[in-house]
């Protein structure tokens, strides 16, 4: 299978698992079910959940009983986006090529939508399965990846800088640090730590051992700044349309990215030399279906 | 000991577990650690904690290495009044006696320390403890007390009912249902789900026996709706300065309220009615120390 076969498939799959699980539209109050189902199933590359898939398999493990708990990683990625794009935060129309769903359903019942999906996605990833001492450390993991220190913390350090609306940040904090310094807390905070936290998921689950899980928070680290790099490198050189979101913005509200601060080439660089270190990593974990390093160059190489 | 004694005491334990396990202040980013303090230390009863810890004592353990999990339901709590205080849904300007926290840290950074709030709990109720397949059957229970069909479906319907700014729910839904119906909807939603998932929260990690769950959860249902009807009561009765919030909003909002559907009278007959159930089922779990039914006789006899 190659590497875009086995990345559609597998997406296809998660869209399966999200579309069966997500409570139906006609459930009572039916406003936010259909928001959470618009803002969910609108498309998205499903990128978490396939790494999640893809380190359970390289674990040797099955992974069909285990993708509800991955697709629960897409329930967050996807909460982290309906909020980000608020008004108050990055106020952004337009994701995933549809209007956002504050645009469609208001502000209150973003807000709502997107508190449901991240609570959700912890009912999803608390479901008994085989070892209940594994999972919880699985959820740890999760939590503490996207808590106040995690992804939310790096959203807060980039509003800082960006000078959002509705944004007051107190004197000091991360703004006194030095560009770079900042920039890369940003990034493996806003980013790199769900990221991380996927494939760690994915062999928590699958029955890693330590050696392999080590080398899948390696690989995860690598990746998931790559990642992020890449996402500055496209808001660069992509237009709007073929991002799916508004492109130029990072600019437009002064956003520190890697192609701003160490020039393009340079961020280039950086990309390769993660993704040296991602498959280096792959190889460790071994396996008898392991498509993390295809994954990597994959994620380094989409054009959106 | 009093009620009340017991209470304050109670009360005194989980502000001290709160304020140790709550990042520090100086935690990078600091504005949201600052933020997330702020929400959670500004006071408050601390119902639901103590409504765990009395439930864990009732059924004869020891509650002291169980106070982690318990302070976790209020930093979901105050999560929940953080988000449903912002101009797009109920734009409160007061709780608990201040400010509310996007009058002070601005909207975006309120909308993030939600969130944060949100995580930070499951974080804490992941935490390893001594059995993990309880622990597991603990955090569906409390994740699905909150979801979009527990008390954020709850808070969807009110909304639905008031025409808040900002939200625009689409034609059909719970509207459609008789007054009472969509009434009863909201508040076994809003309220009274997460106050059971508390006492049953305290039976789970406190090795209740199946039957002792039952009574709990029949305990957790009386008080819960108990609970809202006494909150109505008290929003028509009280002024601001006496509820440290603002007073008056049902109305002034045109929401469902017992008082204002079934009378003043009818809503504090129904009261008692749950109090007796309420009491009946702490009987039930028995224990050395079983403070549940005072507790019960507090919530429905609270003037703020």
């Amino acid at each position: 299978m190659t590497t875009a076969e086995y990345l559609a498939e597998r997406r296809r799959i998660i869209d399966r698992v999200l579309e069966e699980n997500l409570p139906a539209a006609e459930t009572q109050p039916t406003s936010i079910h259909e928001a959470m189902r618009y803002a969910v199933l609108g498309g998205g590359k499903r990128i978490r959940p396939i790494l999640a898939i893809a380190a359970a398999e390289a674990c040797g493990a099955d992974y069909e009983p285990l993708l509800k708990y991955f697709a629960a990683l897409e329930l967050i990625h996807t909460y982290s986006l309906v909020h980000d794009d608020l008004p108050a935060l990055d106020n952004d129309d337009y994701r995933r090529g549809r209007k956002t769903t504050h645009v469609v359903f208001g502000e209150a019942l973003a807000i709502l939508t997107g508190d449901a999906l991240l609570t959700e996605a912890f009912s999803w990833l608390s479901r008994p399965t085989g070892d209940p001492g594994r999972q919880l450390r699985a959820i740890v993991e999760v939590a503490t990846a996207i808590d106040s220190t995690g992804m939310i913390g790096g959203q807060v350090a980039d509003l800082e800088g960006s000078g959002a609306a509705g944004f007051s940040p107190p004197a000091g904090g991360l703004k006194a640090a030095a560009p770079l310094e900042r920039l890369e807390f940003i990034h493996r905070n806003k980013t790199g730590k769900l990221l991380t936290a996927s494939v760690i998921l994915g062999g928590l689950l699958g029955n890693a051992t330590d050696a392999q899980l080590d080398a899948l928070r390696r690989f995860g680290r690598a990746i998931g700044l790559a990642f992020q790099i890449v996402d500055d490198l496209l808001d660069q050189e992509q237009t709007s349309e073929q991002l799916g979101k508004t492109a130029g913005k990072d600019a437009a509200q002064g956003k520190l990215t890697y192609p701003g601060l160490i020039g393009t080439a340079a961020a280039r660089t950086r990309v390769d030399e993660l993704l040296a270190e991602a498959s280096e990593n792959a190889a460790i974990i071994g396996g008898p279906v392991n498509y993390l390093a295809p994954i990597g160059r994959y994620v380094c190489e989409r054009r959106s």
